[in-house]
Order: C-alpha cells, then sequence, then structure tokens
C-alpha cells in the first residue's frame, strides 16, 4: 500500500466539503482512487499498486492547496509471503501471483469492538490457528452474549446524543485499520461485513444516500488494504430497512468504487437464500447446514462457494450455538470434496460471556486441530477439488481428478473396500485418512489399472489417492 | 387360527376347479372366508375370529361333497403373550388387546429361501435380536450377492421348463407359514412384501389375472395369520411391469379379500415417493434417509410411518449397504422423537456372503444392541412420541408431552444446558440417556416450573422427561 499525506483544512467539515481524489499512473495503466479526510488535518490518498515498476500520480480536488499535487514512486518486488490480493479462479480462488487460496475461515463479528487487551487475545489465538480469513463486522454487533458498547464507533457522536452521519471518527478508523493490518501481518483475509441487522445505535437506519457516504469513506480507507473482502451483509433479509434494489444499489456503488475488484458477495439467513447468480457476485457466501445444496448453487452458478457459517461448534443452549465438534469437521469434509469452503465459527459459553462468535477471545474448540489438518492436506496437495472421475456413488463422495489428485471423503459411510478404474499408464499412491483422528496411513504405494482397496470400514475416514 | 381340513377331488386342477369359501358366524358378526386347495387332496379354510365365543361356519363349494360343510368351535380366550393382531391406533400402532405396538423391524428379503439350516440361524438370531418386525419377500430375490436359486417356488414347475401360474406348490406355502409361524411364535410380525423388482423367473411378468389368482390363493392361506401385514411392493417403481393403476387395483383386491384388515402398504425406492394418501394405505412405509421428511408426511397425511429402509448398516461397496452404526442410531433416534418409526437392515460382507439383508443368517452390527436399548426405553415408558411441547428449538429435538412424558435428542448437538417450562402443580423426574453407550443417569427426580437442567455438552445426548 502506497499512502500520501497532505495538510489541509481541519475547518467546517473536512469529511464534506474537501472531495479529493488522485490518479494513478503506470505505462498504459490508469487508476482513479478517491482520497479522505484521516483528522487533524490530514488528507490521505491511499493506492495498491499491482504492477512493479515506477508509478506517478496526481490529485484532483475542489481545494486548490490540494489539487494537482504530483509524485512518483517505485513498486518493488512483493516481501517474502505477499502473495497479492485474492481473486476469483474459475471455482476456487487464488493469490495475484498465481498461489492457490483455499478460505479455511472462521468468524468474530465483533472482535475489533472489543477493549484492546481482548482483541490482542483473539489475534494471539488467530495467529495460533488454521485460519486465513476471518468475517467481522464493520459496524458493532448488538444480540444474545453481547450487550456491551463498543469504545468508539466509526460515526462522530455516541448513542445518547446521536450519531452524526456526515462525519466520521478517525479513531475507529485507525483502530479498524490496525486489525486489518495485524490480519495482513499473520497472512489473514478480512471479510468485511459493512451492513448487518443486529444493533440499536441507528446505523441500520441510515438513508441510502448515508450509505453511500459511508462506503465512499470506507472504500477510500480500506480498498488498498490487499486483504479486504466485502461482505454487504450478514443475513441481508434480516435487515428489514433495505429492499433487494438497496443492495444492488450498494453492490454497484462498490464494484464503481474499488479500483481493485476486491471478492465481494453478500450473506444470508437459512430462511431465505440470495441471487448469487447477480453479475456483481464474485463467490457464493452462504449460510446451511447442507453441503450438497451449496455445491449444487456452485455448479448451477458456476462461483466459487463459501459456506460461511455451517453452524457453530459450541455448548450454547440455542439451536444456533451447539454443533458437536465431530459434526463440524462432517461438515468441513463433506464440503471439501464437493470443491465447496466452510467457514468456522465458534459459541462455548463461559463466566464471562466471552464467545469467540461475536467478541473473540481464546479458541478452545476440537474441530480447530482437525481444520488444521484438513488445510495442510489441501494445501500441500494444492487440491482444488471439483472434478469426480470416479464412477456410481464415488462423485458423490470424492473431489478432484486422476490427473491432479483426488479426495474421497467417506463421512458416514463405510466401505470394506473400494475399487478403482485409473486411466492406463499411470500409477497412483492411496493413502487413508482419519479425518478425525488425523492420522495418515500409505495403503498402497503404486497402483494402476482396476485396483481394490481394503479399507476398515469405519466411519469418517477418506482417501488421498495422489498420481505418481 | 381356525383350521378347518376336507379331503376332496386331486383330478384336473384343484387349484382351480375347486371354488371353496366359508361363513363364519358369531352373533351378529358374519364374515366370510375363501378356502385353498392344500396338496394331496386336502381343502381348507382357515379363520382367525377376532371374539372370544362359540363361531359357526358353513362351506360353500363349487363341488358337492364339500359344499355346506358345517361346524363349530370355542374361541378361547387368548394365550399369555398373544396381544392379536396389529392396528392402526392414530399416528402409531396398537394390538387388539389394546397394548401398545411399537413397530421395531429388520429386513431380510429371502431369508425363507434359503435352506433349512441357513433359515433355522436366522430365527436364532431373531430371537435374540431387538426386533418385532421382518420384512420378508414371498417371491425369491434375485440381485447382487444373492444368486442362488431358492428350493422351491410358490407356483408348480420350474425357471427351466417355465411355471405353470394356475397351480401352486403346496411345498413352498407350508415352509412359509411354517416361517410365519415360527416368527409369530417369537412374537414378531412378518410385513409381506407380495410383488418386487429382483427376479428372473418371470414373477414380474404375470398378467393381472394372474396376479389376483395368487393373491387369492396367497390370502386364503396366509391372511388368517394375526402376524402379516401387506407390502403391495419393494422399490415399486421399479417394477416397469406395472402401471398405478395396476397398484390401485392390487389393492382393492386385498381390502376385498382380506376379512381381517391387516395393516397395509407399499414401499418406495428415494428416486420416487408413492402417494400414500390414498385411501387403502393403512401406514406410510418409506425409504429415505431423511427423517424429517418422514415426518412431514406423517403429520401430513395423519397416517403412521415407517421408514423401512433408512439404510443399511454394513460395510460393502455398493452405496446403499455401508453405513456406520452410528449413523444407523442417529437416524433411529431422529425419528423416534418426531414419531417416526424405523426399520433396520444389516449388509457386512462375509466370505459366504450370506448378508442378512436377503439371505438372513447372523446379525453381527454395533447398531442392534442400541436399537433394543432404545425399544425398551420406549416400551418401558410406553412413549407415543407426537406432539412437540417445548418451545422454541425444542419442538425439533423432542417429542411427547408434559402429560405422558417425552424424549429429547440432541443429535449433533450438544447444549450444555437444557431449560424447562413445566405446566404448573406437575413434577418431573429428568433422565440423562448416551443413546450409543446405552446409559441413564438420573439427573435430577423432582422438578417443577421454570427448571434449567446442566448437560455435558457432548453429542448423541438425550432427556428422558418422565411426569411424576
Amino acid at each position: 500500500m502506497y499512502e500520501y499525506t497532505l495538510k489541509g483544512p481541519v475547518k467546517g467539515n473536512p469529511f464534506q466539503d474537501v472531495v479529493l481524489s488522485a490518479t494513478f499512473t503506470h505505462g498504459d495503466i490508469s487508476r482513479e482512487v478517491k482520497g479522505f479526510y484521516a483528522g487533524e488535518g490530514k488528507y490521505k490518498v491511499r493506492f495498491m499498486p499491482e504492477e512493479e515498476g515506477e508509478w506517478k500520480f496526481a490529485t484532483v480536488c475542489n481545494i486548490k492547496s490540494l489539487n494537482n499535487k504530483k509524485g512518483v514512486f517505485q513498486c518493488v518486488a512483493p516481501a517474502a509471503g505477499n502473495h497479492g490480493k485474492v481473486n476469483i479462479d474459475g471455482l476456487h480462488f487464488s493469490y495475484s501471483d498465481g498461489t492457490s487460496y483455499f478460505p479455511f475461515g472462521t468468524t468474530s463479528y465483533a472482535w475489533t469492538h472489543q477493549c484492546d487487551s481482548l482483541a490482542r487475545e483473539s489475534l494471539k489465538t488467530l495467529e495460533k490457528s488454521p485460519f486465513n480469513k476471518i468475517r467481522m463486522c464493520v459496524f458493532p454487533k448488538r444480540y444474545r452474549y453481547i450487550l456491551n458498547e463498543p469504545e468508539y464507533f466509526a460515526f462522530a457522536g455516541d448513542k445518547k446524543n446521536g450519531f452524526d452521519f456526515t462525519r466520521f471518527n478517525p479513531e475507529y478508523w485507525d483502530n479498524l485499520e490496525l486489525r486489518l493490518q495485524q490480519l495482513q501481518d499473520m497472512g489473514m483475509e478480512a471479510d468485511l461485513i459493512l451492513f448487518h441487522p443486529y444493533g440499536n445505535w441507528g446505523f441500520q437506519e441510515m438513508t441510502p444516500e448515508q450509505d453511500k457516504y459511508y462506503l465512499e469513506y470506507l472504500l477510500g480507507r480500506l480498498a488498498s488494504f490487499r486483504n479486504v473482502w466485502w461482505s454487504l451483509a450478514n443475513e441481508y433479509h434480516l435487515l428489514k430497512t433495505k429492499s433487494e434494489e438497496d443492495w444492488d444499489e450498494i453492490a454497484r456503488f462498490i464494484k464503481d468504487n474499488d479500483p481493485y475488484n476486491h471478492p465481494i458477495s453478500i450473506h444470508n439467513h437459512p430462511a431465505q437464500e440470495y441471487d448469487w447468480s447477480k453479475n456483481w457476485v464474485s463467490h457464493i457466501s452462504i449460510q446451511t447446514h447442507d453441503q450438497i445444496r451449496v455445491n449444487e448453487l456452485k455448479v448451477a452458478l458456476q462461483k466459487p462457494a463459501i459456506n460461511d457459517e455451517c453452524g457453530y461448534e459450541g455448548d450454547l443452549p440455542d439451536e444456533w450455538g451447539n454443533l458437536s465438534p465431530e459434526e463440524i469437521v462432517h461438515r468441513y469434509w463433506t464440503g471439501i470434496v464437493h470443491g465447496v469452503y466452510t467457514t468456522h465459527g465458534e459459541t462455548y459459553l463461559n463466566p464471562q460471556e466471552v464467545i469467540w462468535w461475536s467478541k473473540g477471545g481464546e479458541l478452545v474448540g476440537e474441530s480447530i486441530s482437525r481444520i488444521r489438518f484438513l488445510r495442510n492436506l489441501i494445501e500441500i496437495n494444492d487440491l482444488k477439488l471439483d472434478y469426480n472421475k470416479p464412477q456410481g456413488w464415488g462423485k458423490h463422495v470424492s473431489g478432484g481428478d486422476f490427473d491432479n489428485g483426488m479426495l474421497i471423503y467417506f463421512g458416514h459411510h463405510q466401505p470394506g473396500s473400494w475399487t478403482f478404474d485409473f486411466p492406463e499408464g499411470k500409477q497412483y499412491e492411496i493413502t487413508l485418512i482419519d479425518t478425525w483422528e488425523m492420522t495418515e496411513k500409505k495403503l498402497e504405494s503404486k497402483c494402476s489399472g482396476k485396483f481394490t482397496v481394503k479399507l476398515p470400514a469405519e466411519p469418517g475416514k477418506a482417501l488421498l489417492v495422489t498420481p505418481l
């Protein structure tokens, strides 16, 4: 991220009065980005170059002293571990440098709205976690188990005296950016939820104009983070103040003002799916217990699919918050062999009511280590699982192909043997996997042709088939 | 069962030439039953009286020597353990004496078509089993893993020279009746599958007239067994030689010729449900993995529902034959709290290919002991589970009511607590159940009002709530 800071007026309402943008050029490439007022008389334009080499820029502003400011900088090669932004890659994802990105996300809606010590605890647990994406809200969340007030808000003002939707609170945004940077430093994507239905601060009742004003500011500040994704809403249809047209309009506005084309979607409540076939939707971000349904959608819409809420591991008395870790692991594996990615969530109750799902804190569940095991397996073998080459019911339980590798997950099934019909002239290695015990056992190191492998006839087993 | 035997002609085709029936009367009750030729010059009429006391009868026959034969007999009180025929009782079943009948069946399609020693082995295992019903075919079965020829067939003739659909083979029927009696002696209902699609002996290609001829003989011989049920077909729509009208006609014929109104249904393949709303259908006999769907149907049609094929426990390489015992137990419990009964099946491969599902033999699976545990629980507490009194998501996981007892099955959910809102002035006992370990632990011996019980937050748990 390149950031250019100017000094300017503090009088009036700089958020509204000063209209700043800049055009960045490199060879034939030209990109216009919006600037923003960062508080204390500072105006900034931020830019994420997507090509190495020399970039030039010039500002455009309705304030003369900030207009036509020019500069030049060198975009150097990415540092180690920086693979760039995540992009849609067929039915999967990859980074800008071509490396595969397999989304193994988690959810903590309001972790950035908690006190610094708790947020740092969340970051610590995230760093040790298997996750490479987190779903999180820009606006604070109010719901059962999360009734505390946040320290600061996106807008100026407070709940008692009301918020001024024409002025932002730079302190809030500085904190959010700190968290985004910390996530980026540990290789984690931030799936930012831009609107949601759970709160009583008035952010749900903003007008379409106020929504756009908010989004423009947000895009100016955050779009140049390479690790951000846009999630228009969580459980969109519970947000009764917005119509389907409103969502379309919000999406159009973001698409027009995000120069980088970050992944973008919208998340549903199980009672109502969204029409993810719309052009602006880059990937399916569904909530359902049914991974087979997600696969159906993925195939029908030809877009990558993430089940961003398959259920939470936990022990809450609430229906949505008490799946067993075994069931979570089962849903992950069922998803992955169908080329469906799954997002984790955790809802174990503790006396402090610091529940990962909303406040962050410490991850304690038993599915996590199994998700790490699965992620490692997928990444090490670079398994983009879609096609199903096995015949018969194999296609219901397997993903991949004979050229690039295949994963078969038997789930509740426990066949005592499995027969392959391998393509002529090719040899394969077969590894038996226990998805819960996280063990791998080589069953066959070289097999070919019509080949039957004996299996232990126990549930929760999988086979990894690797071409030699 | 009362049986009256007459001696008559052996010449010609006695099955066809002699038309015998009898009318049995007791007070105002009058029942007409068809007689049948039992071979070796013996003609029989069988009758199942449903009232104690003196019954009189007189035959009607187109052969003078068998016509207007009269008799009288005393129907005495039922022996211990004889509760009579099973009847529909709202959304459940009960015996004629009012005792609840909870169907916990199993499936062994062709066990009566195997050699005597194997059939006796099957009976031995059944006697030790938790089952009180068995689904079994009248016609032999030919399918993967069951390719042996049966010893005898329902009709005269053989495969090589063809069958004579106008003559029956009494040896076959004697054997079938022996098995039905043996089942009855151990308190087991026989859900007789009258037609099915798996075979190459020509029984699928009989004409509607031949079908009725067969059914009339079958009803004359078997309807007086108190433990028979009629299942028109297994996976009816795979039997391409019969149309929907044919099934209706078969059903009408049975209803007209079964004086006792035995339970009657037809079984589907998952690819196509049957319209069980039809008048003649006494109960739903579905095949599906989805117990929630069965409950939907039960509620919509207001008929008791048995999931007669929820999947088989086993280790076959075939998709339909390798569910884990854990999953089977999960389906049973999911079913029962919805007031849905489930039928067991087992498909473990052995070197002899004697698989319980078709040939019988020995039950070896791990779900059986858990099914026994569940059946005991249901019977001891006489739990007819339909209504759902708990509020919220409790209605998704529980059955029963506050007056008669309630069962809650959490399945993959593992709440750390559960809150009841008991009706005023009533007290309850709460027992924690581990559905796999088969343990019962009294959590509370006397609770009332709004009451929260702590739970262990592990999957596969259930609560039994008993009014004091």
